[in-house]
């Protein structure tokens, strides 16, 4: 039962490794987050929650640590600045290529810890393509669900958080509060969405949408669609910590998860399963 | 306000069309679904919602209803004679360049009533590539949404009835009971999955599968993931109109539908708004 | 020997089927026929002519009927409203995924029933990949030759009559009479065309041509090229069944056909060869 | 009215050319022909028809040569040592190349002058591709039509004489007689295709072949699809000065030939139009 | 003048930047480095001069650290269970989005800094690519130059010490000593190549080659090609140092490059050129 | 030993190649050389080094002379009338599909003979994929090295007669003096360059640039990057020999070279190996 950071091995090091061991391939972005958090929010929370949980499971599996998808797929956020993306079907090529060359060598495991919404679909296309064209067993965590999502948000945001917004505020000011600049967070909430019955995020119609959309004048408004006045580093904490707490449970899961079998009595180094 | 067939228009007809035109396409597959249902399954359901909820749409907006895709993504039954399928890029060119061609002409407005859930995260991911690359507004409608999708599924498939289960062999049964054998229908649920806590169908953690990957034995099982045994016409109905209710008030919510704007107080075309 | 739906098959069913059995994809177009035709034109013949000519060859052979390919490659009549295609890159795909599924299951003859002119050099393309990558006896047999391609043109049209003409009006007043507004027929042959010798429809030179290229004066023109006008559905229905029993026929040899040997003294189920 | 070749001119020269040059583009292929004739069997054709008839048709208009392509799509020859081709997407993408970096410059003509079969329904694609994305005039000339194709094929060889056969050894006892050996010339006619009644070289249902396909036994056969035995050069040279008397009457028209209105009375540089 | 690390900032901070800031992107690679150094050895070695560089250069213009590429192409590499590699399609496709989106911002220069022999024609492709497609001025600078494009390597190597030698070997017992396994190791070099006149690394003519092809017997060798055994830290200091002092006066120059006119007589902020 | 040209051979001829035959691909371009020169310089160049070094190369191992790729890549040429190239992508197409289908024949060395700077990045990308994709042994020869790529440039032209400068026009006063205008030819040296310390034409930074990027005026410039001015036939007559002769010698070395073992003693046909 360890962890090991991938790209700190040597060759025949991973050569070595146990096929039920599970690569874990954070995924972030680099994307405008309002005027208040860094372009990296996405890329630090995946990073941090991934590190995490990694080194919780490891204590009962083998986890080893892939350096993370730091640009991927932000085409909603395509209008400022800041924001350097792949296209969908460069992102498509470029997991397609890790997961063919991983499947070369004996890990049969892989598990993308994603903190960006607008990469879900695409990871969710390449679930199966990784499983079906190089034999890898795959999984998809959330390391932040964002509100169109399924996530939790809080009743200012109405259920509208998903950029920028308190809970992912609340977080950089755990992990990195000197990036956060407070006193240019501002709300700014898409209220007239919540008068659409079908359509919206977390509703049972998806659109879409790109993040200058949704204002009401001229300009392409803040790029946020949340309300981060509220945030504290406490809330990030907790949040940051129950990210951990669930991915780690959930990647104990992937090293012993097989379609065709229930999970073992006694998993690997454990004393009993819970 | 009106329904018109895309295809049964003259080019100056479909010249005419209003933007708020909602374009309705009906997504299927052609994939096994078991011995007891026809492979066109997902396409029969997604047509007979689509045809029905724009037939009601069009009471209140305009709505005109483009030829189905059929052959779709299907990979993750590839195995099975039968199951016609394009890859991800292939059919991520078709709903680009059928958005690029409609964009073309007058319609601003493209609601996807896709009934395959092996096409759900391509079509998240096509929503956002139409709307920037072509300026439509797009739409994501589902005709019956999968168990692992937020779907219901009853007790005794444990929330696994996600391909040929109860609920499509239902809508079957009621839609063209001339193709079921439910002398054929056998229950297919992997119950080991339940045992696992975090990974599964509709459980937080996605994971990539094909549908020969459940089968204990040595070969790939019956196609089926799910427990048709008890389906009735009678479900079928019910779950068929309350889908082509859902979609219809969907629908027509599309046709007004703006990211910047609450609805308008009173929708073209009606006495006062729901 | 049998007619089958192939999507009304299961997929055991489709398991069982011969490998000289005959899939028929029909292929049409979505596109400007005028502004007196619908732009499901050529679909629906395509459809008509298949449906046809597969039941009738069904007496004598396997065959089983594939759903149309309805969006195809029309960038000729881009330029009209209504007009929806596919790039040549992004159809070739499709033909070569769909040819690659099928190939995964018995069946081992695929012949295309096309209606639509611009389709014909692609489908040329696609008959050899699909011989060459999969395996499959591949045919190409068109539901009605355009008068560029050695199809018969009325001598009013001066053999011009390529697009929205009098044969594919006929046909449509014949198939769906409802479609048609003759009061918007218009006679637009290039008269002009006729007075070079190497270059034009039908002749040894071919050239790229658009549909609006041929008007004279500033706009596009009707996007006919033809002359609609003398159509009658008796005329219609004399060219469908003709289209048909040349199909019917073909079709009964592509279920014997093998390059390197003669046909068989008895063809199955045949009292005697013709 | 000049003959220019192309890559022997400057920069500045080819930006000073007139619109109405026509730019000629031989296409050959690199493959195999049978134990007789060499692998560059249709680029020398090509080369040869392409270079006299643009001499000819210089007389009257203002031709440029453009290097040919060698290495073209000859998939059907793929099993034998010595084919060297390029697949359809890319051999399509060379000629978007070209057509879009010619079309950069002044030149608005093009001419293919092709001389392999295998590639005229690429070409023909290629054709719309141009006229749409680069605006240029395209044009398609057979160097020699195969059998297949429209082209006469002499009774010995039942019309089947589409490749290493009569005509194109002939021709290459013409050009290049130091590169035909007829003492390895046979005849390899697959008679048993003369019985089938629909599908064939040049009958109305194309059909998916490779040249390995037709032979009897177990091995691939010559490679020859005709008759050479009784090939003489002069039989060649009547056939080449045909083909290029053909070809250069067609590029002249080429050269003023528009789809909006008929011939000028007097094209360029003549005294009157024949 | 300033140092800014990009993906700290926000959207707006990043809108503000200077048209002349140098955008640096390390470019590293996951492969395999011999039994003695990590699959991260090109990549750690590309982010620490990359980052001593762009911070001694700050002091004189604008610098702004993009984070690194970790995945590359390792082709020559696949052998082996730990190279994780895109291949050149795909990391052409990143480079191009790279450039494409950070040329939507203000920053017009962009900087490759790069460890991995491998990338090096690829990226020469790639300078240029985005100079045509994008306007940014591009740069390739390199962070260790391989022996076989130009840089040193030690005599008892030959001149072979490309990948996993002294140098290398070094420059990671200064970087990150607790990754080096000195006990493991070996001279590998394939002296034998060294005979040869024309074709080798760093001779006149380059060869395509893989790492495990310079083994005499059967299996592909340790992977490395050099000689690691006499490599101390003190060696790495010296080489990152220099190299680091390299870098740092490009990346200046970088800063007000122009292909049109000399340097300015006192480039922004220093009080005299050197 | 001998010369062959491989087009000239049949199938079973080239069949018969042994497999150390060195395939030998001439690569040129088509784009603007300035006013003086045509756009076919670099083609004659690579035609006339191959052939020449073929030849002699041909007495002490076997050679064939494939048909040299005209268009190539000269997207920095792209703003000139007269360039006409192929993107990356499509080149890299090319190379592989010749590869690939060269590499199903007996022939498994390939050796590029390129005179086109342009090209040297993607031949470099392309040595290492038909290497690994097609099992071939590659070799990358320079016809003329130009001096951004280690080659001489006078001192007239401070090491920066990249294009159309010195010593291309001298070869072309040698090889083909009727298309050379030597009263047009005119001296354009960036000379500003030579003031900046690292990045430029030969030094270790490159960077991407386009040829109208030099001049310091509004316009392109000739195109030129060199001077011109001195070239004498003389000159390009030593120039193309010691080229011949350094080829000859290289092409000899790729027919015995193996990657894995030194040279043979006495390499085939040869009394005495230099």
């Amino acid at each position: 039962m360890a962890l090991t950071r991938f790209i700190e091995l040597t060759g025949p090091d991973i050569a070595a490794l146990s096929p039920d061991t599970v690569a874990v391939l954070p995924v972030g972005s680099v994307e405008q987050h309002g005027p208040h958090l860094p372009v990296a929010t996405d890329h630090l929370i995946a990073e941090a929650v991934a590190e995490g949980a990694a080194r919780a499971a490891a204590e009962h599996c083998d986890v080893t640590l892939l350096p993370g998808l730091v640009y991927t797929k932000s085409d909603e956020h395509a209008w400022s600045p800041g924001t350097l993306w792949l296209s969908a079907s460069t992102l498509l090529a470029v997991l397609d290529d890790i997961g063919r060359s991983l499947a070369a060598g004996p890990v049969r495991r892989l598990a993308f810890v994603n903190a960006h919404g607008g990469n879900s679909a695409l990871l969710g296309v390449a679930l199966r393509e990784l499983r079906t064209r190089h034999g890898l067993r795959t999984f998809l965590l959330h390391a932040s669900l964002p509100a169109d999502q399924g996530g939790a948000s809080p009743s200012p945001e109405l259920g509208m958080g998903v950029h920028g917004g308190l809970n992912e505020t609340a977080a950089m000011l755990h992990l990195r509060p000197d990036l956060v600049d407070m006193a240019r967070a501002e709300r700014s909430v898409p209220e007239h969405l919540a008068e659409y019955q079908h359509i919206g995020f977390g509703r049972p119609v998806a659109f879409g949408w790109t993040s200058d959309d949704f204002a009401a004048g001229d300009g392409p408004g803040s790029g946020v669609v949340g309300d981060p006045t509220g945030a504290t580093a406490e809330r990030g904490r907790v949040l940051v910590e129950a990210a951990v707490g669930r991915a780690a449970a959930a990647l104990r899961e992937c090293a012993y998860f097989r379609p065709d079998a229930p999970p073992p009595r006694r998993p690997q180094g454990e004393p009993d399963r819970p």
